[in-house]
């Protein structure tokens, strides 16, 4: 990767990201950083991304996801002197191997990748690094209620709320018919923690050797945020499911903040030990806050989440630092043109 | 209309509204685009407006709604040069008649609100666009769940939610017997959507030719989003209301987008070919998410609506476009001065 | 305190306040305005404010908040010329009595501190203003549904809903056991308004005579908000609880906004009225707005809340006065910074 970035011309960087999740956002960021950017987008979504042609230098259009790894798009990327930012779609799109083999400079950890993609290695990593997490039962041992969730399956797929063991049997059962898992050893069975859910949105400087806090949210999911206006009656009848449709602004109450970073310092100390150089800009820690006050962190992403896309102008918290429209796409473009003025780029790179 | 306009002083165009809705937010982005405002106002609520007296230059004062089009506000907008906005609670105010006729240019599609005030036109141009809608039901051919409305009430007033044709039948006699409707014909029962809500603010341009995404909203319901507050021992004695007090940001999966995009594309083409010159401004797309992502379309407005008030800085859509803030109001005002700027206003007015 | 004042170096007035609630927003409102600032801060908390340093120019760090109100701080506060920010969370950390006989200039009116700890006289505050509020009902004159609150508790604690006369008595006698209230005089039973939840903020400006809405807010509370979100065959054994642990933003139906702001002049008024000069800057009500449109408010603050630390980079409201980023922070900074320009800065001092 160092031999790529030697070979970049520097003063004609671009940024080039993946037609999806929070592309916008990048792209709009990169812009007011004054970089030419790159959009890798599949064919039968060119049409929607034409509409923000403004933010957009150039497009690389595929026919399935693929393709992003092939050598025409990689050969094209390196001559555009570009350096990829993976986002929460891409690996879903690339696959991890190829994620993980792209010869291409990324903005990011590209070792957390295959941490991300195993359910018990992420807990296990989020254990170790200091942060508290779900109880986790085996299915012999369950305290209800609890949440089952299919490590394979994507967004929130399958996933069921059970109180009983008897529940519990039956959904996993239930989901092997439905071929979402192999064998019932698939299914992850979490304390079901009581409380409300929170997403917080870090971003760790390797230039300023800071961690920034730069948003947080809620998710908006159908259909089970849409069963609670019904009368009990009727939502009865109806499973609720989880899928993520999209993010609602939140601020946390300031005497949490202190909790929330000190999960956010040791996430950047853990990730710095394990996998050296450590995280590298955006991260997200997923969480319910308990009736005590006490946060547990259920789930991470270890890059930019969509709920940064609520925070074009900047969020409440980015204010704090910044005092003008510092969206998380602007601040890895920001973090990226700091970097080239230093002239340690290869810092920030994997 | 052309000759009233071919009468006015392009120089002193003033940008008038009523003073309700979305009044403050059309007559700050009036303001800050330059244009001289004036607000008809009930003299009840003068005070208020009074409050906000740095965003309005004239106040036309009146007893009540229907004396906005008497032929003295009519000739004292004309001579202010004039260019009315009407908002969502206009055609309420002003009556459906009386706001086809007004003699006075106003930004947005006159021909639209026809359409808009009859429950069954509106979803027939809906499907007739190519965008999804509920299915409606005869009420001998219901098939549960399903929602039941009344068109000509106000604000979602006596709207239910029924599990079985019993339900359906009793509620309609209620309505009758509250004198909500006249006869059983009049209720509107539609497939009850399970998902999430979700309104899209959009704006068309004719000057640029260009469709954009200013927003998106959840509308805070009273009392149905304090019910789910409840114990459900308590809240099961309670009916369920959908009065629409305030509204909530969202923002959208960004793989929803191209959907929603195609949607109000779609809503652009179909008012072009119907009621031409077509769609001018702003419109609303009033949506329910599906699990599978399924976007279905239950309801529009054809002008500003009033989720657009959380945006008065602009939106994470609007700084994709226009980096600065840039609400629907403002960005009506601006609509308004690039047609005056390049000599094309009355493409704009109807 | 006119004479702390008159010994004050007007040109050297630093902003202070304590490490928690809102002080964040505070310190960048008074940064962004030309303030020196000073934090009181906790030594366990300080690792965490030092992640802001940018913020802050000074800190007192304290062992316990009870030393605020030591010699030694308050000497060091006047010595920087300090003008105390209350928020919050001041009274319940520094105590009433202190927090009364600080010999501190602070920026609020302090008059009303302990009206505000009295759950009592708070409502007839309220009432007497010609503000609507829930009906207070005795022991032995319960019409249900009721909230039972208890006036000493935190944030909630113990707060119950109840649908009999019988499950009122249960739950004050279990809070008795409990501790949390000695007797059952001290147990406030209040009419519980159906309705939905809505925070309005305020700023009154003596420089400017001028009552200002800067926004609005919904609570995010554990773990009322998360049993919304679980089947009702789970919820149902779990009691819900109201910690707030968030906020999250909300703009008002625009024909709501003369009631609100109606009220917010008469609480103005009546602060004027009983407690001369009257409320100085930021004060929030707190209410339920019912589908009829009516709102009940239950509850006051007489100084900043925390639903403003949404609004850092101004709100929907805030940017229809100012068209620059107007926290609440900032707001009370300007307002000092205003009185300061005109001489009349012990106006607004207390």
């Amino acid at each position: 990767m160092h031999e790529i970035i030697e070979n970049y011309d520097l003063d004609r960087i671009s940024i080039a990201t993946l037609g999806s999740h929070s592309a916008l956002q990048i792209l709009h960021g990169a812009k007011l950083e004054g970089f030419t950017t790159v959009l890798i987008v599949e064919r039968r979504r060119l049409w929607f991304y034409n509409q923000f042609r403004h933010l957009i230098d150039h497009t690389l259009v595929v026919d399935s996801w693929r393709e992003v790894v092939s050598k025409n798009i990689m050969n094209r990327l390196r001559s555009m002197n570009s350096i990829l930012i993976p986002h929460g779609s891409f690996v879903e799109y690339v696959g991890l191997d190829r994620a993980e083999s792209m010869e291409i400079p990324m903005f990011g950890l590209r070792g957390l990748l295959r941490i991300e993609a195993d359910q018990r290695r992420k807990m296990k990593f989020l254990a170790d690094a200091g942060i508290k997490i779900p109880k986790e039962y085996s299915i012999n041992n369950v305290v209800p209620p609890v949440i089952v969730k299919f490590p394979g399956a994507k967004g929130g797929k399958g996933y069921f709320i059970a109180n009983s063991i008897e529940d519990v049997k039956k959904g996993i059962e239930r989901a092997i018919k439905q071929g979402i898992i192999q064998n019932p050893d698939e299914a992850l069975i979490q304390e079901y923690i009581v409380g409300v859910p929170a997403y917080y949105h870090f971003f760790y400087s390797p230039v300023l050797d800071r961690l920034e806090l730069l948003g947080a949210d809620i998710r908006y999911e159908s259909n089970v945020d849409g069963l609670k206006r019904l009368p009990a009656e009727i939502s009865k009848y109806i499973n609720p499911s989880f899928v993520v449709v999209g993010n609602i602004p939140l601020v946390l109450r300031e005497s949490l903040l202190p909790k929330i970073m000190d999960y956010g310092l040791k996430f950047v100390r853990k990730s710095k030990e394990d996998l050296p150089p450590g995280i590298i800009g955006p991260f997200c820690l997923e969480s319910i806050i308990r009736e005590d006050c006490e946060i547990i962190v259920f789930e991470f992403s270890g890059r930019i989440v969509a709920g940064t896309n609520i925070y074009v102008m900047g969020s409440p918290y980015s204010w704090l630092y910044w005092d003008e429209p510092m969206s998380t796409g602007r601040r890895i473009a920001r973090e990226i043109r700091m970097a080239i003025d230093r002239g340690i780029l290869d810092l920030i790179l994997t």
